[in-house]
């Protein structure tokens, strides 16, 4: 059959297609000095437990560094990507971006709604 | 603090936000009239098991319907987006398409990599 997998979108890493992660992921792009844990937190609008669950699963697949310090003589966390988890993270964007575009032309597409149930075809 | 909840993306719909969901509402938003699930799971690169086990969720967020029917003397099972389902993903998309952009210009504020372990930083 043609298109066979055309919509499988198997480059959505599964560590990083997830909600939360996709926003921290986000937040440090931008950043590549780092991010200290609490503006993390406040960005990505999460709790510690929550934002901490999350870092551990990135920084276990070597997405992320995290390096402890002080500030003003508090201790800090600094999180930072790492040359790798940039890298993959823009190639998920990538396929992220093809989801968008796809999805854009089937809307195109699409110009009118369902047009009543087929003649013999009853609801499952 | 500025920015709160800047990078939490509430709108992607925890239903619609997985990976071969995503490629079955991409598949049917084209197809107003419904696709026959062999279609569906070859488009996808999806087992009858998993296949099925995703429409039911779909279903049960009213997102999809399911007819049974006959083509050919041969039992065939069709699948189509509701209204609601269209409208829904819809706006998933576009809180899809605001993950791109804002990553995007992430990327191009960040110029350079990381300028190596800030001083008195250690590793966690």
């Amino acid at each position: 059959m043609d298109n066979k997998g055309r919509y499988a979108y198997e480059g959505l890493d599964r560590i990083l297609h997830e909600k939360a992660r996709l926003g921290i992921m986000t937040s440090l792009l931008a950043r590549p000095d780092g991010l200290l844990f609490n503006h993390l937190k406040e960005l990505c609008n999460l709790t510690d437990g929550n934002l901490s669950r999350h870092l551990q699963v990135l920084h276990q697949a070597t997405l992320i560094e995290i390096f402890k310090g002080y500030e003003k003589k508090r201790p800090q966390t600094l999180v930072r990507l790492t040359g790798e988890g940039r890298e993959r993270f823009l190639a998920y964007l990538e396929e992220l971006e093809r989801v968008v575009q796809d999805a854009a032309s089937s809307a195109r597409q699409a110009c009118s709604g369902p047009t009543g149930v087929p003649a013999g075809w009853m609801p499952a």
